[in-house]
């Protein structure tokens, strides 16, 4: 017997790539039921050779849906992901609402899966920008205790939806046709440019993004490792880079840092420097995996070391393990709302 | 009793930058002569209303010069160099040539002046993100004692001359007519990238360019400091970005911070959130300032903190920086070769 699927906010960048990944998928797939806000209900999606119309995203729609797949921001989220959960759907959710609530999940399959036996119907998909990173440092903590990460990205405009891809575009556009170049998602122009700005600023001047890196590394992997985030757009289209520069508690030998990564699942490792060989955005859009290179001991402290590492946001960083969350729970026999 | 000055490399990114700021500036210049390669001999370049024709660099050529600016590379600058200075023309060397020359002096003219008193005929310019970088950390060290760095750039394509740019360009642009991107300077596209690797790779997996930002700030501040550096390129035109985070020996108000920073000369701090302000390369390309944003507290460990810091890497970074220290050099008379 298979599964009902949903999408929730099925026409976003996000949602599309879950339609992509669940009909690669070897889930059985009984169907799949694509929502979106209620002015797009009506608009067809193909999807494994079948044309799907997409309805208006409200509680009566979930009734006969096994598992929700949410990225509809928080707003949506907070009004449908209970709503459906009572309706005996679970909910994987990949906006803000529930993070950071004691009482949700917050699961990286690879990293803690086994958060997921206590959900209550929900449960939480993290930050672009903290799949990754986490990714990287669960095997490094497991045998050699993180204390503390400095970590600067670099990332990618898709995490902020199509219309910034398009206003990307639209920028270089003007550029070469030598018109002025227009910003209209972001404060400022991005072609061309690093903005230091990702979601909105808190009162102790980091932004949310940052904060979400600091707070979700701490609940999925561990209270007592300390993050600190500088979090930066730059005008690449998907796949987010960043440079984590980690301070173990225990002295590691940087070959076995290395054999440790390349045999944790989801990541793979691109280090030939002689080579020209690291991870880039370019070659990770598009890719399950997280990419790992300039791997490198840091000489300013007795443990520590640089890397660099880049993975598809919205595959990886959303989408899939949305879809990785799903399968987990099959297999865990966890799809029931308690 | 005005200066001939000459600026090698003249028809560069760099060397172009120079004569540009040569000519707004207040030196008494009684004569400036441009030289580059000898094919490029004969090149008419326009200065101050006046025409000037481009000689070929040679040793001859520097018989009538006070102050030379070279901006020619590392190989043309060891060879013309002491020759320059054998015929008492101080030289300003923008290349690595002579920088970790312990007979050298290695300059930021708000950071260390008094290191040109020891001149020898030869000064060396910092490279771009590391002047940046020192300026900032001057005040907080002379202060509150920097004991580490962790820096992560965002370095923009004119730091690798005109042919980058011209491909960055060209990228866009076959992006747009739907054409294939295709990297002729850069080992991988830069377009929509972000590319982990600026100049060669060192044996212990760090570039030349990071360990330009570790050594040349033990040099130009205090040996004592501890950088570490991730040095990334990015598709922005001109104006280098940079995350850094401090650590201090001694803990700081954050205010008193910001203000150390607002009253050093060279930095201006652009600083609010609220309205969107923070530092932006595009707003720094062409300006003469070191823009710091995004200072807030680092709390992880006792005495840190971040912030983002960007400079125009040809002005600041190569070109109005040699141009200071042939101020300072003027000011401090010490305009001859010992």
């Amino acid at each position: 017997m298979g599964y009902v699927f949903a999408v929730v906010g099925a026409l976003g960048n996000v949602g599309r790539t879950m339609q992509g990944i669940l009909a690669q998928s070897d889930i059985e797939i009984d169907g799949l039921v694509l929502m979106d806000v209620p002015d797009n209900a009506g608009t067809k999606v193909g999807w494994r050779g079948r044309e799907c119309a997409v309805v208006a995203a409200e509680p009566a729609a979930f009734e006969a849906v096994d598992i929700a797949l949410m990225s509809a921001g928080a707003e949506a989220s907070k009004a449908l992901s209970p709503e459906a959960a009572r309706r005996g759907c679970v909910v994987i959710d990949n906006s803000t609402a529930f993070r950071m609530d004691p009482n949700t999940p917050l699961v990286v399959p690879e990293v803690n899966p086994e958060d997921l036996e206590s959900h209550r119907g929900i449960i939480a998909n993290p930050n672009c920008s903290t799949i990754q990173m986490v990714l990287v440092l669960k095997p490094i903590h497991d045998r050699w205790k993180i204390k503390r990460v400095v970590a600067s990205t670099y990332q990618a405009v898709s995490g902020s939806g199509k219309a910034a891809v398009d206003d990307l575009f639209a920028q270089v556009e003007a550029f070469v046709a030598g018109a002025e170049m227009v910003a209209n998602v972001y404060p400022h122009r991005i072609a061309f440019n690093a903005l230091p700005h990702i979601d909105v600023f808190l009162d102790d001047g980091y932004t949310k993004e940052e904060r979400k890196m600091i707070d979700e590394t701490k609940k999925i992997l561990d209270p007592s490792i300390s993050v600190t985030a500088t979090t930066v757009r730059v005008p690449v289209v998907n796949g987010h880079s960043e440079s984590l520069n980690i301070e173990t508690e225990n002295p590691f030998d940087l070959e076995e840092v290395r054999s440790a990564l390349a045999e944790f699942p989801g990541i793979e490792i691109q280090d030939d420097p002689g080579s020209n060989l690291y991870p880039l955005a370019i070659n990770a859009d598009g890719k399950d995996a997280t990419y790992v290179g300039r791997l490198r001991r840091d000489h300013t402290i007795e443990n520590g070391m640089n890397m660099w590492c880049v993975s598809d946001n919205l595959r990886k960083g959303a989408a899939l393990n949305t879809v990785q969350i799903a399968q987990a729970l099959i297999e865990r026999d966890l799809v029931r709302v308690p």
